[in-house]
């Protein structure tokens, strides 16, 4: 076996650079701090390579966590080609859209006086049910506007709604001409929301109609990258997306706050992934393990920094 | 503030019974420990109250870990009346239901290697790529047996699927008339095979008539329980279904690995769900945390072994 | 690459006995229920081992959850050699051995509350104050008892405590003539009593004499074997141990709630100390990740119901 | 319930500093991100509070990590005024002080093949067993400069083996006079090293004599303040010093991989700390759950720019 670099002790001066930081965390070169580090190396390679497709990946309470942000300007910059989401996400994404918001609030509270006050909560974030009013309204105003006589594929009903709104993840994504995929938008307030007009109207959505699109992109992809942010849905979606190909994925990140050892896919290792070959032998990929509220930004700020120069 | 009653040491005896050692973790009290007593408390009388219409929610590789033999027992036994699944644990059903088998393999080998053998792998168990050649032939039989002029609900799909087994989890539910809904569906092997004949063949499947079902149901229910196997679209889906309905859960169990303070719904404790509503307010609610290839057999051995007496 | 067994479907039968439910797992074999079966193998062939000399480490606050007895028993039935332990596992269990007790409680509480009642909080376990207050004038008494001319050894000044009491782990190691080591013994509430009584008297222990007695036996030791109930200083110190001898241990289990990729020896895998020599190339080694409050009561149990027979 | 501000979307920009960062978390304020940029204000305000006892706890294989030179760091700059630390963290800082290093290297390996090529594994770095020859000769050197008539506190011998040092953490503590305490430094090479000298020679160094000295330091304290690196015996060392004085702790920051619901200390929260009185009923407390070698950066990063300003 042989040893790689010297770990080089962290130094760290005031006023710092994010990139900078994330330098010094290459020299160190250990643990999720490493592999971190490397992140920002493959996402680097990722987002400067012409002939790579890009994949984002976004599961979580994302969106009510202010990541969202993130999001949007990673569409806005040209960096992401097929965004695939929870539905919950997107859910939150358009009630920002729709002008409210999230809240600072606390995990340790009670839950009963929070329901009797009518505010919901997503561990220390709180959203007041206001908020699925607005939402409510606008769902239904735009389901109104489709034709009754059409089977409608997931994503271009996102890509109707994201069209009217006019800031946020949807509409960024649908005013650059990105995708968005939600295989499991009846899990969530959409899903909710559907099942409500139809109860009036009609609605027809097909489960599987996205896919020959997807992977149709996938197929004429020379190579192709994947961030994913958690696991879940997203995760799966888009790594099955290149079974149907030759080729896996070329560039894989993921964040994810799981754990390897439950089994689960959420969790797994990307290696585990090379096995299916839903990415190559030869992929660069790595797993940070932590909580992506804080790996998200670092690792985007980073890899700014350095295509900006 | 004060305190319960006093902790006693747990007192161990060579043959004791599954519950027997469950009513010594109640006596402890303590921890996971604990909660996983208390979740036997609730199970049993979940399962013991008839006005209760009974959820399962199942996510995470559970069928690969050998625990869909659980599932396909309670379901026998007549204690799930709604089944909520990840596709890959149906797809793995299947595969198991066909004759195919997963087995005993290394979380710590070469990835690379097991690629180049057609060997997939799953944490330490280990699928070889026949498996899938077996099951592709089996859906796409399957497929070639629908009406290619109808629009089929998810649920509906499954039956049918499971109509054309004799054993496993999609059998037993197909022959006790208990339905399984899987909202995201595409995302898994068996979305990636209507992928497959949609090439060729033509098969519609609807993304949200599933739900006017699952909300009927949840409308007539007198009461409603819940056991979460890990958190994902399983959990939400189960838990938003009541959202609709004045009521929520009065029962609630989830067995995860996951942790609350990252935010995710998986993770997330069912004291926030009782802020939406998806609980009640008074709910007899627990979360073990833990892996549920330890929690899942312990618990429901424990309980069965109460309503057996 | 080669598969091993196929993965059975677990089986249930209402009554199984604990050892019948641990079949189950290894009949599975996968994930952290694997691993459990596994340990369970692992520590059937460590104690029924008459040459292998058996440690026990005990980290983790197991004995205000009622862990304390399975430990107890285990020296009772001389399953337990070395026992290394924190200081605090050892407080609860004087505390414990003196009449006052721990109480079931809630992790959901306010703590300023419990501050102003005077109650202690670990987890969802209470504690009053009260038994602090008995604990002291115990240690005290104690204290005052040893000879200020000589300096203690802390295994001595702990057979000491030990001898003094008449149930629980340091009176049953007394009795059965088994040493208890606490490196750490300063930091816990026995160090503060040792700071208190040395305002006014003489007390003089030793931090490197244990070393010597260890170090001998480990010499002797034709193998060795450990169970390690969570991480710290306990674990480590097993460990290190043998390190010194031209052999390492042959068999070895931890039960741990850490994960491996934050670096910290807590949750490092068994294989990391291979590369150490700390155990052997061909150790018998398992984790079982997960609470032990669960996978220690049912390791025990199952591995007492197989040598019973 | 009150919502607090709303969650600001994060906004990110290239080259910004980490504190800029910092400010953009603090307004997003969710999950682990928004604990991280508490932890940022309360640092800030422990280490500018002139009238606080700043105490640093070290525990986690961090000197390994690089994280070391963080802790000189704050050291060289009056930062910490206590230091405890495992003995591990103790014996890699005088290993890289005495010239050797730590090295990249990898996780995912043969540990027997390690063992045989003689290095060691730190989950994915490796330290070449070469180092120890050289610690050994060191500490040997040292122990026999020692008077063999005296019994030395730990945080005595700690200080003689920095002075013999021209760099890192040990070395720095000395030169600034600051004290390091390691209570269960018999838990470490330097133990065994301890043992190996008293072989022949003759070394006695006392258990308990440093508590006088680190609790008349809380006694004479106005105010005292802490940030904890992982759990262990520092964490509870620190926090239990304060226990025999009136007051507690008035800051308080754990960056911490471990979760609560196990019961251990490690990850017990700052708020259970509350109900002991370790920490006063109205200290600014946070715990930051995730990786240190990401957060312990970030957050120190993020304060020296705010103090340079």
């Amino acid at each position: 076996m042989e040893c790689g670099d010297p770990v080089e002790q962290v130094s760290l001066r005031p006023g710092m650079s994010v990139d900078q930081l994330m330098r010094e965390l290459a020299r160190a070169g250990a643990y999720n701090g490493g592999a971190l580090a490397r992140a920002a190396d493959i996402y680097e390679r990722m987002l400067t390579d012409d002939k790579t497709v890009k994949f984002f990946g976004l599961a979580g309470a994302m969106v009510p966590a202010g990541m969202g942000g993130i999001v949007g300007d990673l569409l806005s910059r040209g960096y992401i080609d097929v965004l695939v989401s929870t539905g919950a996400n997107l859910t939150h994404d358009m009630i920002e859209a729709l002008g409210c918001r999230h809240y600072h609030g606390s995990a340790f509270c009670s839950d009963i006086e929070l329901r009797q006050d009518e505010i919901n909560r997503i561990y220390d974030v709180f959203l007041p049910n206001d908020a699925f009013v607005v939402f409510e309204n606008f769902i239904q105003d735009s389901l109104a506007s489709l034709d009754p006589g059409r089977s409608y594929p997931i994503r271009e009903l996102l890509t109707i709604l994201g069209q009217r709104l006019d800031r946020g993840i949807l509409s960024t994504a649908a005013a650059k001409g990105v995708p968005v995929y939600c295989p499991a938008v009846a899990d969530s307030m959409i899903g909710l929301q559907c099942w409500l007009y139809s109860q009036s109207g009609k609605i027809s959505v097909d489960a599987f109609s996205d896919m020959k699109e997807l992977i149709d992109r996938c197929f004429s992809a020379e190579k192709a990258g994947a961030l994913l942010i958690g696991g879940g849905v997203p995760k799966n979606f888009i790594l099955q997306s290149m079974l149907m190909t030759p080729q896996g994925f070329t560039y894989a990140i993921q964040l994810t706050g799981d754990r390897p050892d439950l089994g689960g896919l959420s969790g797994a290792t990307l290696d585990e992934a090379r096995s299916w070959g839903k990415i190559t032998e030869d992929a660069q990929a790595v797993t940070v393990y932590g909580d992506a509220t804080i790996t998200l930004p670092m690792l985007v700020a980073a890899v700014l920094e350095r295509i900006a120069r």
